[in-house]
Formats: structure tokens, sequence, C-alpha cells
């Protein structure tokens, strides 16, 4: 504990978003000394891992559009031009929507906003998605069950042909890669920031310092490895910003929710197998991401596998969480049995009497208005609140953080486009609204 | 706790808040049975009774004016009309500005809505505040202390004759003996809630019900004193409504900061007893409520105990606390001391040597714009993030939960004025932004 060491910049948090962030930050202030560091053995290994690592530009937020447009664009530039493999495969999404769902004011304005911005989208109807996807249920006609579970038949299919779904541990790689080609620190793993250090400036070495009449700032961060000193300190931390947040009065304004993920092999099964295999929707020939009408229910195929992950977005009934402890980062077995299966085997009963092979947990990082924040608070740049979308907007938020760092007016993201810095901010919030959450 | 009670509404929370939306929901709706409770022994006695009291309209927001200005009013038609005696006192509030704090942009837009919605104040020069109040020092030129301290000159003051102080305990009991006068129920005390009950609608009897496919609410709390059913549930919980909202996966988007005050009397000292009977201001001749114009310090005269009550809303450094802790609840003779102690005697060097006689601590809500919540979701009705003003905006706060319950497009606030009743929710809030938090 008695190294002190001292740095420019200091990125806490080697997940997507510190890893995005700190290579901007060092690509575009090549003198700064960065450190980067994780409290796990390597980068990626916390919520970046857990996630469903799909990427979808089908936003009903014009921000969230620009957000993940720009960064699914740079995804592609890296795995074709920069010929690092992401496994970045373009499946589409497939939104099921009942006849109520595709005719509400909300599906409308998403549809809107998405040709103002020209994203790419195509709507099916029930009889075309009946001929296209096998084993596909459009009927809950006199099925009591699917009264009695409130599940609304399927009307309508809403396509992205541009999302799809990558590999995020390769995602994390390239970063980190290119971080490190133009570094002067190398990143440390196992560090644990226990707490932020707020100092006063000027010191008047007064006990008890600060107090309430003295300037003050974060001047750098306290861990299990000792004390690391530096003029700006970059928080992606996601799902634990409030545990460090908190203490020094800034409300980081997000909360955590578990979200889990059970693997469904198709093995043998010829009906899991032909709907794995769907064709008519992408070049892969597979099932698109899929979102069902009813429950927040989805699932993303995975061709390596040759299987399924199901998900499941709930929301009223499920514990927020301050921060997310490891304890909750536990699967529930029963949760697929109870919710979720009986859900997916009514739309797709080729599920019928599936259990899932591998499942796992993590922890959702939630903004009030499900759009991200990137802000500058008294020495500390907080980038958090992606909600389950960090992935997808992990290069387009990189680039505001550099932005906001190097007092940019505005932040240009990947192809050209540009983002106010301050728009994803706690003050002056310039944002639209989104309408398309899972 | 085999108990099992039914109710149409029950109140949790005998604070302010909760005393007054339970007075206007059995007014309004004479025939329902409304249980109130609290998990202390009386009403009004956790951070209601630990609050300053002071009671003001001078916000910068219009929605913050409109819920004070009203509940004020209100508060005189109770003292004077109803003959409840509320020591209501017209100190008045002072604001003291710097040069700068005076001519900013955000002050010039606090006076000019306080104008367009006929809120009183009076603005006074340096050269008049020196005159009226005894012992001010508005010369900090050569004061090299003062400087390292960032303390701002005093310039102008900013006076608003209608505010004031009043005792909240008073308040408490003046709606919950309303209420008593049209209730059906006993309110109970020492009744503590542990949880919300959500379950499924309809209830399918299944084991670990409910499910993410079925509906669901919120159908009554379970308590150390039983489980109590109601159709709705109101939340007027303050600084603890995290620990129920979280688990049931509402965002109440509250957090908590303790808040300290510290009593100092004039005793025999001349020039306290002078600032405390200053003459000018208003009937009673004395000190109004004062805001210094640094590190947020502030006192109100408190004309009983003939004395001061110093006060301090600090910001950034100061912890938020997820909700709080009794064991928080202690007041720092320290941070009288370091922090507030220097400032104070700067402004007013008749404070020289003084030390607190008492002192206590409590819980503010802070919303993140500094406006209160009230909404609907899921059968509960939550009132919270008043942010340290939740007194002095109980009546038309108690007045929109009821206009919720009712359903009613728009709440009636005293003297005629109306608000949306969704005005304040979480969803397309309709509120503007407040630049005047102590």
């Amino acid at each position: 504990m008695s190294t002190e060491e001292t740095f420019d910049i200091i990125v806490v948090g080697a997940g997507a978003l510190g890893v995005a962030s700190a290579f901007y930050l060092q690509k575009n202030n090549p003198d700064k000394k960065i450190l980067l560091i994780d409290r796990l053995l390597a980068a990626g290994q916390a919520n970046t891992a857990m996630s469903a690592a799909a990427v979808r530009n089908m936003f009903g937020s014009s921000t969230n559009q620009l957000l993940t447009d720009t960064s699914i664009k740079y995804f592609e530039h890296v795995q074709n031009d920069l010929k690092h493999e992401l496994y970045f495969e373009k499946t589409g999404y497939l939104w099921l929507l009942s006849e109520e769902q595709y005719n509400s004011e909300n599906a409308k304005v998403w549809m809107g906003r998405m040709k103002d911005s020209g994203i790419q989208f195509k709507v099916y109807t029930k009889d075309e998605l009946k001929e296209m996807i096998p084993g596909l249920n459009v009927d809950f006609a006199n099925d009591e069950e699917a009264e009695l579970m409130n599940l609304k038949e399927v009307a309508y299919g809403l396509f992205g042909p541009d999302c799809g779904v990558l590999d995020p541990t390769r995602l994390v790689e390239h970063y980190l890669e290119e971080f490190k080609k133009v570094s002067h620190v190398k990143p440390r793993f196992g560090v644990n920031v226990e707490k932020l250090i707020v100092e006063a400036v000027p010191k008047l070495d007064l006990p008890g310092e600060p107090y309430v009449w003295q300037n003050k700032r974060v001047t750098g961060v306290k861990t299990n490895k000792g004390i690391f000193k530096a003029e700006t300190i970059v928080l992606a931390t996601g799902a634990w910003a409030n545990e460090l947040l908190d203490p020094i009065g800034i409300d980081s304004q997000t909360k955590t929710k578990k979200r889990q993920l059970f693997v469904i092999h198709a093995g043998e099964r010829e009906g899991l197998r032909n709907l794995l295999y769907t064709k008519g929707f992408n070049d892969l020939g597979c099932i698109p991401f899929t979102i069902l009408p009813s429950a927040g229910v989805y699932f993303r195929p995975q061709l390596q596998e040759k299987g399924f992950w199901i998900g499941c977005g709930d929301k009223f009934g499920r514990a927020y969480k301050y921060i997310m402890s490891d304890e909750e980062m536990v699967p529930e077995t029963s949760y697929y049995e109870n919710s979720m299966y009986p859900v997916l085997s009514k739309y797709f009963p080729d599920f019928k009497d599936t259990r899932a092979t591998n499942m796992w947990a993590g922890g959702y990082c939630y903004s009030p208005d499900r759009i991200p924040f990137v802000y500058e608070d008294h020495g500390v740049i907080v980038v958090n609140g992606a909600s389950g979308s960090g992935i997808m907007k992990a290069d387009a938020l990189g680039r505001i953080v550099d932005a906001l760092y190097r007092g940019e007016e505005e932040a240009q993201l990947y192809g050209g486009k540009r983002i106010n810095a301050k728009a994803l901010g706690q003050k002056d919030r310039k944002v639209d609204l989104e309408t398309a959450v899972i």
C-alpha cells in the first residue's frame, strides 16, 4: 500500500466501454500516460462476457440509433478491412409483433425514426413469417393456456438486416491490442478500486480535509495494489458505478438488474435444426436474433454451438440492485423452466421439453431513459448506463469519452457523423426517448 | 403474523407527505377504507422532525413555485382561518449573493420566473444590507483566509417576504387530526413494512408465482404486525423508498444524503442578539432565514430558543446513501467546527467561538432534478424525492396523490390553481428545471 504512482488518465474497468475509451483517449492524446485497470485478471471478463452480444441499430431513439449504427459500421470495418475477426455475423434482428403492438403509437414512432435515420428494416406479414420460419406457431385461437399466459399472437415481423451477433471477447481484444500499440503504460489486471480519492485543491494539510468551503476534485484511486493518482479518472465500471460514486456524492442515476442466458442445443432434433437454419433472412441461412411478442423472451442463434441462447428482458417484478454482487451472478434453472420455456414453446413448439445445457447471469446497468450517460464531474468522466447495449455502442461511447476529455464540442463518430460531446450528460441531456426496449 | 386485513388504500409513512396524502385521499374518497401506518410510534417523527422546517416559494422552477406557493397559502389558511397553530412565522428568506451570483444566468432565470409567477421578492444592495443587519461583514478585501476559503463577498440580497418557518410537528398534527375526523380506520404506529407484496393477477397458485408471463401488481405489504392487503399502496417513505421499491423492480430515481442542523443560542452575547433581532425585514423584527453566498451554509432564526439553527447544503464530497440507516443519523460536531463555523464567522463575526448546544441529523431524499416525484406504478403510488422541501410542498403533493388515485387529469391546489396530475411522474415528466437549490 506504500506505492503511489501518477498518470495523466486512469481508466477503471476493461470491459467493452473501458477498452474503447482507453484506445480513443490514447490515440488522440498520444503524449498522455494512460493506465487501464480492471479488478479481474483479463479484459472483458465481467458483464461484457455475460452479454447476449447481439448488436442492433433498430432503436426508437435517434440517439441510440446514432450510437449503434456508427459502432456497428466500425465493427464491420474492423472485421473486413482490418481483418480482425470479431465473429460478427449479420443474422439480422426479427421482432415478432402482435397486431396491437404493430399498430401502436410506439411502433409508429420507432419505424418513422428508423426511416428518417436511414436504418434499414423490412416488415413481414404473418403469412410470410409462417412460410419462412419452420415450426412458428401463429395461431393461439382456442388455446386456453396461451390466453391464461397473456400471450399475443404473432401478426407481423419487423426485420433489421444490418443487425447481428458478435464475439464480445474478440471486440475487447481488438481495442486492447490497438490501445497497447499506442500506450506508454501496460494495462494492469487484478487491480480492484476500493474508492475514489477526493482531495482539496489546493490542499491545506488540515485534519479532516476537505471541508465544505474548499474546492475539491477526484485526484486518484485507492486500490488493492496501492494508490494511483491522475488528473482524470474514467469510470467504466458499469454495474459497480454506485459503489464508487455514491460515497463522493455523485449520483450515477443507474441501477443494475440481473439478466440470464440459457443455452439450448439443437442436437439431433430436426425441428430445432430446421428453425436454426431458417432460410431467407440472411446470407448465413439462419434464424435471426428473434424477439417474441410476449413476456420479453428472445433468442439468438449460436451457429458454432448449433443452438440457441435464450434470454428474457423481464421488467416489473425483477429486482433492481444497488450494485451487482458476485453472489447475484447465479442463473436460476427454474427461471428458464417456469418463466421462459412456457412462452418459448408456445411460439416454437419444437422447443418442447428442452433443457438448458449451459447458463449464466450478468448485470445490466440501467439508466432511467435507457440511453447511456457520458459526463465529467469533478475530475471523473463517467461512461455507463448502457443498459445491455454497451457492446453495440462501445465505439461511439469511447469516442465521446475522448471528445469530452479534450474539451471538444462534438465527437466525431465512425463514418463522420457527429454528436454533441455533452449530449449524453446528466445536465442539459440532449437525447430523444427510447421506445424499443427489450 | 397470521393476521391478514384488507383495506382500499394503505398509506405507508406518516411524515408530512404521508399525512397530507392520507387526508386528501380520505376527504375525496369518503367511502374508502384507508389505513395509515408508520414504523415509528407517532406521526412526523422521522425526517419530517429533523427538518429545518423553513418554507419558501422562492424557487427557480415554476413547478416548485406552484407546489410551494399554494402549500404556503394553505398553511396560512390553517393558522389564520382554521386557528390551528403551526407557529408559521413569516421571517422571510434572504439569499446573500455575490456580484457574480447575482449577475449569473441562473439568477436571471430565477428572478424572471418569480416575476412571471407573481412570487414577491425584493433586491437589497450591499449598502442597504450593511445598514440593516448588525455585524454583517461585506468586506473580504485583504482577508487572505477568506480568499483561501473561496468565500465570495456579499454584494446583493434577494429577499422573499412570503417565506418563513413553521413547526413541522404541528403541521403533521393538523393533517392527522383532519384525517382522523373523516377516516374509518385508526392510524397504526410501530408498523414496519418489510416488503411490498407482488402477486400475479389472476393468481394461478403455481409454485414460484408470479412468472414473467403473468400480469402482476402490488397487492399489499408485509409488516412486523402482519400482512395488510389493499388495491392501492401509497408510498410516502422518503429516504427509505429504495429499500421497498428496488426489490420489486421499480427505480425510485431518488437517493438520500445526510443533512445536519446545529443549534447556537444567542444567550447573553449582544452581537448575536442584535443579529437575531434584526429589524426591517419582517413584522417579527428578526433576521430572515439567511443563505450565505459560499459553501451552502445557511441559518434560520429560532425565536422561541433565542438562537439560530445552522445548516449546510453541501454537495460534491458528501456521500449519497442508497437508503438512510439509523446509524447514519448522527450529527458530527467536527462538521460544524471545521466546515460550517469558519464560513459563518467570516460573514458574521459575532458567531466567533460559538459551540452548538444541540444538533441532529436527518436524510434528504433527492430526485435528480430536485423536483418531487408523484406517480402510479403497478398498484403503488409513490410520492418522494422532495429533496428537503417536502414540508413546504406537502399540501400540493397530497392533493396530487389524491388526484392521481381518482384518475383525475388535473389536481386542484389550494387557491384554485391546477396542475396536471402526471406532471411529476417518471414518464412524460412535465416540469421545468430548478436553478435555486440550497
